[in-house]
């Protein structure tokens, strides 16, 4: 399913505001890979906090002509420092952690972090190649995105855990175009908790739910809803519907 | 949105039944990033075509504990042994080349691949580091599959290529499970045909559309349900909810 591209000023504006910020890399050549797998998917901004060894010969032949995002890259003292001014800040785990920050898949962060650089910095952030981010570093993300995978065998490399992360974003940006059209606006949180009520309302007049026992029949509508991503017109002809079945109920 | 898994053992078959075929690798670093690529997303058959250098300890150290894959690849004089027996053998290609191959994305691609591995042996193809497939290698693909990315800078590398591929058959494997499950199995054409027509003489019934003039609206409206992919049990909650609706009108 292929969109029009967002204007190349707003989609340059955008890739610009992605940060790929790598913490304490200890293999240069990952630093590399990590350059070459952003740029393969239009992104540039790397940052590196404390990395072992950079520059480095194994980074440049690494990232095979990416160079010069290496050339570019920011390199930090802290992660602070790196993730100054970002709106959201996602965290790359590596593993299903207890622990109390909200989880995302890749496709699902990709969208929010895409959504986000359409008006400020933001960052995703990795962690050591066998230790991943300490719980301090955590704390200064606001979200985690988690790559599926075998959870016998869990642990990325960080520079293909890079290429995934950077791949979603990729197909995010594209996807992105429809949203900058009024036609296709998706409806709004508080747009939809409206539908819902009114859904639900309609579903008793019409003698179709129990009030006393909603509770599964809306779980299931709502998921049915919620998968089809409604846009606010969308919205505004189901509940023309709603109004019209209701309008029958009054008849009588 | 999470879904049971498929039973172990289907899962396991399916997984089997997938092929990671590499061309003629150059660098042995490659076959073992690409091998821990593969484990971390639950595959295991490795196929390698005249690799230059194989086994060699560039590949072993890049895999990183998925050496086990290394052990038991298979190393092959020609493509055409590598899929033999394959039902699909799709090729990974670079560029979007003008060829009448069918092109897929790796989404799509990945969901034809993970079909069809329920009953036979499948492949995806990887080229040679710098030129990829000959046309000779594409000829024995049914399709290709190109992984989206910059187009002024689109040679990934192979592995970071395996690594994107394998994530999405990873998905696709999960996603497959509700299809094994009556549950959630997803409403069929006719089914939905039958809610089509029943959706559009309700709206009659209750004044909302045009009978004259039905066009427009039920497009879009199929349009919204046909993203959320409607499942048997929801077209029967939805085609509930008409009948109810019906029924207000009847009593005026």
């Amino acid at each position: 399913m292929l969109h029009e591209p967002p204007s190349c000023v707003k989609l340059a504006t955008m890739q610009n505001n992605i940060r790929i910020v790598l913490v304490n890399t200890s293999h240069p050549g990952n630093i590399g890979a990590a350059a070459r797998a952003m740029k393969n998917m239009g992104l540039s901004k790397l940052y590196l906090v404390e990395p072992n060894r950079f520059p480095d010969a194994d980074a440049t032949a690494r990232a095979s002509g990416a160079d010069d995002l290496l050339a570019n890259a920011t390199v930090c003292d802290s992660l602070a420092e790196a993730i100054s001014g970002c709106s959201v800040v996602m965290g790359a785990s590596a593993r299903l952690r207890r622990l109390p920050w909200p989880l995302r898949e890749p496709r699902e962060a990709a969208a929010e972090i895409v959504s986000a650089a359409e008006t400020a910095p933001v960052a995703i952030v990795f962690g050591r190649e066998h230790s991943g981010l300490t719980n301090d570093e955590l704390e200064q993300c606001n979200a985690l995105v988690h790559i599926p995978c075998n959870e016998e065998y869990s642990s990325l490399n960080v520079a293909a855990a890079v290429q995934v992360i950077s791949y979603e974003l990729f197909l995010a940006l594209r996807d992105f175009a429809p949203e900058a059209n009024d036609q296709l606006e998706l409806a709004k949180a508080d747009e939809l908790e409206r539908f819902y009520t009114h859904l639900e309302q309609t579903l008793i007049d019409i003698d179709f739910l129990d009030p006393e026992n909603p509770r599964l029949l809306m779980r299931r509508l709502k998921r049915l809803f919620s998968r089809a991503s409604l846009e606010q017109t969308e919205v505004n002809i189901l509940r023309g519907v709603l109004t019209a079945s209701q309008k029958q109920v009054s008849r009588n």
